[in-house]
């Protein structure tokens, strides 16, 4: 769908009950909370339906929008998600054939839905949100400019990232405009740790095995950590690119010990390696830059299993 | 002067030679970097004056463009300076009273040059240089681009400050589109830490105090960690932004001793504190949200001294 086709689809329909994805995440609530609010500004009926993984700080986004249950008669649609797989736990996992109208960004999108307004390029899936409800005349409020840089800010390391376009930039200016109190958002997503989280990296730091001359870290995350510390999810969001953060390290490995034993390898790599094709080896694979597998080794045999991997690819280590 | 004064009178002179202040960051070299090479393309000849303290990780900013010496019959300019104080030591120190224009964003700006360009609106100086080469009519090339972007980014943190406007995104976005690698300077100055400053952080993390509930928040930075960690000027680049950025943190203090035994304490406060106010208690001052004072006192009773100056604003400790 076009832009137009996709916002006069939107006009047409009514009772609206928006998806987000399993693991969610600023971009898929933000976009939900945002496309929610614009709806009602329509003068529709819209809610987000409740996920159980949606966690403390999004709360202020998605106050007043969400419901638990999906309805008869509702229009089910979703934001941010790529395919049906990630669904989120519960009720919205059995809406497999059901989501009649998805706006997304992944490239990967499996076109699960009859009316899809995709665009590959956008760095957030809260740059198609935000040409969505200009296209549909809504004013931005400084409420949907915040749930909008809440989408964009997150989903580009607060413009830090790659993907980040001149449109993320322009569409972020836009909502500064609109009234969005950005260094409020920020604050609480970029220039702020808890304590738990500054402990791990504390942790981390010391117990990071650096090879060939810096070339390479290798950090371990021991499960007993997460009591020990006591971790929250949303502390160890993005840890997986600890390593690689390291000044001179192209491949940074992360090895978190799971609940059932077995280990989860993340692995970040600069441009002179693809992180994909070292973890092929590990049984796992991902993008060339990010890249996982999940092992069912001790810590030991999977760092081992790691390096192997890499020397696989004909990497020195 | 207006932005066309100030360009217009940039077009009538020659042989520039520029100044960038005291402890040089990416906003003065930015902009000293871009002013340069703008000039050049407009036929002018142009130098940026070498400064003892210009760190490595600028060095591809500056290369090609420095010169040691002012020389008889040069324009002097100034780019994101103050104060003539803050001239860096050598040779600018001497400068007072010869800097003939100076492009600058401090309100705090003392007028020490007969032509100003002020806007204290602006989020980073590097605003004004753009502003100044589009009225110039100078072709962004993707090398000014880089030198405006490492200018804005560095002092907006990556636009996740509160100085941050729709203007400095926009200009961000311009200089995307004009081919700046936005990304490959985000991941040096905003992705990247050294493993030095990792294990500073560690250690700043594990002898933190935190006081009040967790409201205030005291670390120390040793002299002898400089030499224990290897660390830099560049390692230690913002640190005094640590404690304030640990959730729940309204009033951060870093206290470091200094080489002639004083302890410098910084602080950083949130909107409800006034980090000038309770600074000034110590023979010190600055801004409401980020000031300082130098105590000749042990760390032990300087640490007391921020205690009782806090107290003394009537902030429960």
């Amino acid at each position: 769908m076009t832009r137009t086709e996709a916002a006069s689809w939107l006009q047409q329909q009514d009772h609206y009950c928006i998806l987000t994805h399993r693991n969610p995440d600023g971009d898929t609530i933000g976009c939900a909370a945002a496309l929610c609010r614009g709806l009602r500004a329509l003068g529709k009926t819209a809610h987000v339906l409740e996920n159980s993984q949606f966690t403390a700080r999004y709360d202020s986004y998605l106050s007043g929008l969400t419901k638990p249950h999906i309805e008869p008669g509702d229009t089910v649609i979703s934001t941010d998600i790529a395919a049906e797989s990630l669904l989120p736990y519960g009720e919205a996992a059995a809406q497999s054939g059901s989501i009649v109208f998805a706006v997304d960004h992944h490239g990967s999108n499996t076109g699960f839905a009859p009316n899809l307004y995709l665009d590959p390029h956008a760095a957030a899936c809260g740059e198609l949100i935000y040409d969505l409800l200009t296209e549909l005349q809504v004013a931005i409020s400084p409420e949907i400019a915040a749930c909008l840089y809440l989408a964009i800010s997150t989903d580009t390391g607060c413009f830090q990232y790659s993907n980040t376009t001149a449109n993320t930039l322009r569409v972020a200016a836009a909502l500064k405009d609109a009234g969005c109190d950005t260094y409020a958002i920020n604050k609480i997503f970029f220039g702020t740790k808890t304590l738990s989280r500054l402990q791990l990296e504390a942790r981390l730091t010391e117990s990071m095995e650096l090879l060939a001359d810096g070339n390479i870290a290798v950090c371990r995350l021991p499960l007993q950590w997460m009591d020990e510390l006591a971790l929250t999810e949303d502390d160890i969001d993005s840890i997986a690119g600890f390593p690689r953060a390291v000044e001179g390290v192209e491949i940074g490995v992360m090895i978190r010990q799971m609940t059932n034993g077995s280990e989860k390898i993340s692995m970040r790599t600069g441009p002179r390696y693809n992180a994909s094709a070292i973890c092929s080896h590990l049984g796992g694979g991902g993008h060339a830059a990010a890249a996982g597998a999940t092992v069912a080794m001790e810590f030991a045999a999977a760092r081992d299993a790691v390096i192997a991997a890499i020397r696989a690819e004909g990497i020195e280590v």
